[in-house]
């Protein structure tokens, strides 16, 4: 049965398609006050903390808006003055921890590596041991731009060794690929309401370390953006110090629910595999090629060379493609030339499997029948 | 018929109940850099600035969040270093301006008034004689933590005689109290999604004199909040810079559709001025006082001292009318024993009547039966 183009399938790296059950929550007008809003919230903190095994020692606070804006809450809320901040940049994602940075006139160092590769932990452990004044480091888990996996691990174990504090942008990677506080010591983790979590965009959270948050009053230059205040208001009235988003944060809860339905975030990362393979398997089918070795690659989304055969056009594809009812996203990379495909959200195989069937059509529509023989002619 | 307490119908100062077919925008995901999202967020930012009659001369820009963060932005990005601004308050959101402040560390001055009444012109021109520093003034046009209504326009003449820049916080009065750019000369006025725009939580809005963000680039210490980059951003792309709120900006997208269906800002006044008056009406009627004379108040919200007859409890009152569903709103001032009852949303005059009865019958329940003689005994 084809798809109804008025009701696409999102399968791009963000937003992400997300579940009936979690948008009609949003047909309820719910007071933010209330006893079952509250539930909601506290639910979903819990949820967060939860996931990462982090009950006690860490707590998830939201930032309305996105998680740009969690990411630049977590910085000017936990870096004091007098601290100095090494970002790591292999992308889009990476850049804008800098342009944050810039903005909020946070001293900082940054290692820039090669985008299609993960870095090395010698390349960090270089820029430590040239730059003792660094106290935190910030990385990017999953750089979405490109789909690399960065070695959180080994960032973690240098951040032990040489006493600094990890901060982590774990937006296209919380919820999915796996993050656990008992093994990996991490002051704050970022994450999206959308993206793996599969709630609708509207708030972006920071699940922070209780002893670091504690320590941060007064750091943060920003009334709207201080972690601190918000944790100590919902620990005061259980609620937010501001209008929240209550339809976004209550159908968050509800994503929640169906995250430990499905079996938790080892069971969603299975879900994405196998989106991944499909797909990847798919699209070199057709004759595509992919960015990313599939060793360093996250099943997050996958990047792919434009073709050069001369009847090819990104927007012809991504017009046939809307047209079948999906809607896939152009690279955001410097590189171009280059197209994504996501696999996150309320996505199943038989989606990416009716998508791949849709693409060949396009495909065929653009005149292009012998894609691998011009590509392999071309490689 | 009875209501659904399942349903509620929000009678609070905010969030406020929106239509359905308002909230039904959201059951789409929507990509965010596609034409159709795209043109729900030109059409917005077309309608916002044509409310104001500032087409040309004004630009709209979205600040995902609530509408504290734009009051934020709008500070942070527009009153320049040198700047000062000197801050009215008569309530909550009058207070909620010095703590913005007080985060970024804006340089400012304070009027303080008396809370019930609005301020007098003199007093302004006062300090603006007492501070010749100042460069902003920054008024909260509608306090709803009482309902008073400040008075814009005698402020905005004291700023073009003292060439002073005026900053409005129109939170709760923008979409129905009349704001005229062709008379009253504003660098911005910030507005909610929610609130008398009748749209669902989650992004806060800045109408913004262009000439005035023009000259704003770098200002902000923020990323996520400076208004100068979004705009231009706006211009390149037509999009945001992050992963917007899709569901709640095309739900925005509806709900200025229906404000204008229903007549613009006039309507929507006098609408909200008939629910007021069915409220004053059927509370005094049973014998409640209102706080602030109805000289000053504005149709959105209206404030009650809670009766001192010994049956009388709040709690009580709320758990009634949310069983009955209704809610109602607990006072925020600092004088306690206060409640609040709002006007604005998608509610009917036969609403507020409803609820009128709802109220007669949870005051029976208290056991309460000559609150108005009780009353006029007390006062
Ligand atoms: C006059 C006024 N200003 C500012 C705000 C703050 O808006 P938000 O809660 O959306 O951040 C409100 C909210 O009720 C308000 O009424
Ligand atoms: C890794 C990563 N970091 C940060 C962001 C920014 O999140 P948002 O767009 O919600 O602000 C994204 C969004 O795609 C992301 O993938």
């Amino acid at each position: 049965m084809p798809r109804d183009p008025a009701l696409p399938l999102l399968l791009t790296p963000g937003p992400v398609s997300v579940s009936r059950s979690t948008k009609e929550v949003m047909l309820l007008d719910r007071p933010s006050g209330d006893v079952e809003f509250s539930a909601d919230l506290r639910f979903a903190r819990e949820y967060l903390v939860s996931i990462v095994n982090g009950g006690g020692r860490y707590t998830a606070v939201p930032v309305p808006g996105s998680a740009t804006y969690a990411n630049e809450a977590v910085i000017a809320t936990l870096v004091p003055e007098g601290g100095k901040l090494l970002l790591h940049s292999n992308g889009v994602y990476g850049d804008r921890l800098i342009e944050i940075c810039e903005a909020l006139g946070t001293p900082y160092a940054v290692l820039r590596t090669e985008p299609f590769t993960p870095p090395t932990a010698a390349q960090f452990e270089a820029m430590l041991r040239a730059d003792p004044v660094i106290t935190h480091i910030m990385v990017v888990h999953c750089e979405t731009s490109t789909g690399v996996l960065n070695p959180l691990e080994e960032v973690a174990a240098l951040c032990q060794r040489y006493a600094k504090r990890l901060l982590i942008d774990a937006v296209a990677s919380f919820g999915a690929i796996d993050l656990d506080a008992r093994s990996l010591r991490f002051d704050a983790a970022v994450l999206s309401s959308n993206k793996c979590m599969q709630g609708v965009p509207g708030v972006g959270w920071a699940v922070v370390a209780r002893d670091a948050l504690e320590g941060a009053k007064g750091h943060c230059r920003s009334l709207t953006l201080d972690l601190w205040d918000q944790e100590q208001h919902m620990q005061r009235t259980g609620g937010f110090r501001f209008t929240p988003p209550t339809h976004v944060v209550s159908a968050f809860a509800q994503a929640c629910r169906e995250h430990a339905d499905e079996g938790g975030a080892p069971a969603r990362l299975a879900r994405y595999r196998r989106n991944w393979r499909r797909l990847v398997d798919g699209m070199r089918q057709m004759g595509f090629a992919t960015v990313v070795p599939d060793a360093h690659a996250s099943p997050i989304v996958a990047t792919f060379r434009a073709p050069e055969h001369p009847g090819f056009s990104f927007e012809a594809l991504f017009a046939g493609m809307k047209r079948r009812g999906f809607v896939i996203f152009p690279g955001r990379l410097a590189l171009a030339n280059t197209f994504r495909i996501g696999c996150m959200g309320a996505v199943e195989e038989a989606d990416i499997a009716e998508a791949m069937e849709a693409l060949a059509e396009v495909m065929t529509e653009m005149g292009i029948r012998d894609l691998g023989r011009v590509e392999a002619a071309g490689a």
